[in-house]
């Protein structure tokens, strides 16, 4: 018979485990009936020996199968998407491409989840709009698929439990950066909301997980092998992470930034990834002939304001009031009478004559999580009006006393250390060498 | 500030933890403050990076100080004197060893265990006698050293509490064949004794944990030094297991040949085990000069009688009927007035001519242990008259059809194959070698 112990050990000693081990160990953990230190114990030897590829398919089916698994009217057959990132500073991609997806004829239910230490989630810069509402149940998902064609949602209850249990003792365990796990937790959450196709973006640069790009690619070519031995048809995107994207970090600045995007004044870099992404789904689903096609019609359905129409509808079908979702909409608004504003802004000014050469993202993000933009445990509350706007970019030249950061900060004493983190976050030169890493390194498509 | 996902990962990665952080996990252990399924994260990581040597003397003295250390009269200062054994088929040198040692002057608070698999447990053998209390309060134990020089008991609530955790979770874990967990579980009980001397029987060979001497000797090195490092005078004995110790298995039968050996009728194996490992601890202790007084002294315990009257008292003092201590321990006695005996007797006959080349003992234990003798989980009952009597030795010319086994079993039916399995357990051959492997193969004496 097949006992947990001998099934640890197995692990523990590098051995290749059999569809039926992993199964078992999936149902205990999704039914409790293994002790949480051996899941621990079973969590640090996967982190420690690996899986090899058809282990972790077999992790990933079956935590798909460990709970609901959701389902679409036929007729929507080949155009459920979704996105997902491996987060990065300033990420507000989804504010955008979601709608957008939505007005090129997908149907697009984003499960998000919560920021947790620096970086941000999706699901809390919706929150930062009063009366969004992610809590929604799998009828009312299929309501606003049917009505608006997207939606940004947490994860219910009901979907895939066995992640729950593991992604929580992950974090206590120290099992995160576990290439298995990671593929494990991120595919089978995406396998059941029965997607067509997926986009990953994975991030590489000093302030995304993995600071080098083959730590990156390793993940992509995983995830993308998983996600289509699920039969989800599965590309991603390796883009660089050194800075930030866009110019706002903060849950209700990124909202802004993500409003102002979809009324056609985004940030370069934005959009690139928004057209990116999109682009690569809309090919994936054969909804376009090539990825050029794509990219133009993203494009479009963001600078001609049809997914801000979109987004706004998304907005009232998830609880905003009219009124507010109006107001955030309409072309020049003032955005903080809707959104909280903090009771602060401090504008940090240059040091030094010189040429910004870079400006680290992951510092900003480290301070800002520290003045309460974000939590240090799950359930912890967050502050959503703290955020920092940049007022330079890298390449520009700045004079001494120039502002280059606008702190928005809740407390009126501020830290003096933190002050000097974020001072230390940008750097300067007398001269610019103007080579910067491509924003996209490259695309994997399915075959 | 230390937090417990940086210390796990801090190991997971093959650091040297500080004392600080070996401390904080035992203390958070202890007032079960950490998560259960960090302590199995932390306990695979250990398994996986080891620990060096501070560390381990570390991990050895937190553990011991988590709970109650007991403390001794003035006047016992250098004889208070302990060993322990890596676990044997057969083995019952504790019987007999600690009524000699306190005939010889020592005091003797033996806290042993119960055993679990195919081991069997000192504790388990003792409670074969009816009446016999393993349960005794420090007051007691302090009692019945003062009048007798020996106890044999249970670990009580109060001493070591961070080993019961972290012992239950290492076999849920698969985490138990750890070397620094091994140390660290073995010397905190024995430093919590405040012992003054401690000898350690750490065995190899096919029916031993350690199939090699290699890795028997490393961790009777490691042993000797982490007891050494806490102010035990700790010496080892490696003792080749091949077989099993005496002629006896199960425990009833090693109450007998225990009894026997009281009586001066005892095996040369157990006797040589006695009579070295009570003589390195007499040594240790400075009341002999020499192993070889020590090993004399011993000897004479034993054979004179003397360490019968004491273990008669023994029994008395923990709640043996006078009348049946003193029927088990008269010079010629039918041990079966005492001891319960089993349902059904069998002899197993040699299938061929032959000398004995091997007999397995490890597969005898097994089957036994299947039979009744043993748990599969701790605080499963057993059956104490469940065991088995070789009826011939390594080197003896048997005939077909001569007895070699006495089964006591307790169901009327055998199963089968366990029958098969006994009878594969002795090896017949043509010629015999008369190659036999040493049963002591070194002495490690603290320097």
């Amino acid at each position: 018979m097949l006992t947990i112990p001998d099934l640890i050990k197995g692990k523990r000693d590098g051995r290749v485990l059999s569809d039926e081990e992993i199964r078992t160990f999936v149902r205990m953990v999704t039914n409790k009936s293994i002790q949480e230190a051996q899941i621990g114990a079973m969590l640090m030897a996967i982190w420690q020996k690996g899986m090899i590829d058809s282990e972790i398919q077999t992790l990933t089916r079956e935590m798909m199968s460990s709970g609901e698994v959701m389902s679409w009217p036929k007729s929507w057959e080949g155009l459920v998407v979704d996105k997902h990132s491996t987060g990065g500073v300033g990420d507000k991609v989804s504010l955008v491409l979601v709608p957008a997806l939505a007005v090129c004829g997908c149907k697009v239910p984003m499960i998000s989840g919560r920021g947790l230490a620096h970086t941000g989630g999706t699901l809390d810069k919706m929150e930062s709009i009063p009366g969004f509402n992610i809590n929604q149940s799998a009828s009312q998902i299929l309501e606003i698929l049917s009505s608006v064609g997207c939606c940004i949602v947490g994860q219910t209850e009901s979907l895939v439990p066995a992640d729950r249990v593991l992604y929580a003792l992950r974090d206590a365990t120290s099992t995160v950066d576990s290439l298995p796990l990671i593929a494990g937790s991120i595919i089978s959450k995406k396998g059941a909301e029965s997607l067509s196709a997926l986009v990953l973006d994975v991030k590489f640069g000093q302030a995304a997980l993995y600071k080098d790009l083959k730590g990156a690619k390793e993940l992509a070519h995983l995830l993308v092998k998983v996600g289509n031995g699920l039969g989800i048809r599965t590309g991603a995107v390796l883009s660089c992470m050194n800075s930030m994207i866009g110019r706002c970090v903060g849950n209700s600045l990124e909202v802004m930034e993500s409003l102002e995007t979809l009324k056609g004044r985004g940030p370069d870099d934005l959009m690139e990834l928004v057209n990116t992404l999109g682009g690569v789904l809309l090919l994936m689903t054969g909804l376009v002939p090539d990825l050029s096609e794509g990219r133009k019609q993203i494009h479009e359905a963001v600078t001609g304001g049809a997914a801000l129409s979109r987004f706004q509808a998304m907005l009232e079908a998830q609880g905003v009031a009219r009124e507010a979702a109006m107001q955030l909409c309409s072309a020049h608004t003032d955005y903080f009478k809707v959104l909280r504003k903090s009771e602060h802004q401090l504008e940090l000014q240059s040091g030094a004559d010189g040429t910004v050469l870079d400006i680290n993202g992951l510092v900003i993000a480290e301070v800002l999580h520290n003045l309460g933009a974000g939590r240090t445990k799950a359930g912890q509350a967050i502050n959503h009006s703290v955020g920092a706007e940049l007022l330079v970019s890298v390449g520009q030249r700045v004079a001494k006393g120039d502002s280059w950061l606008r702190l928005h900060h809740e407390d009126a004493a501020l830290p003096p250390d933190l002050i000097s983190r974020l001072q230390n976050a940008v750097k300067l030169g007398n001269a610019d060498t103007g080579v910067r890493p491509k924003l996209i390194e490259e695309l994997l498509l399915p075959s």
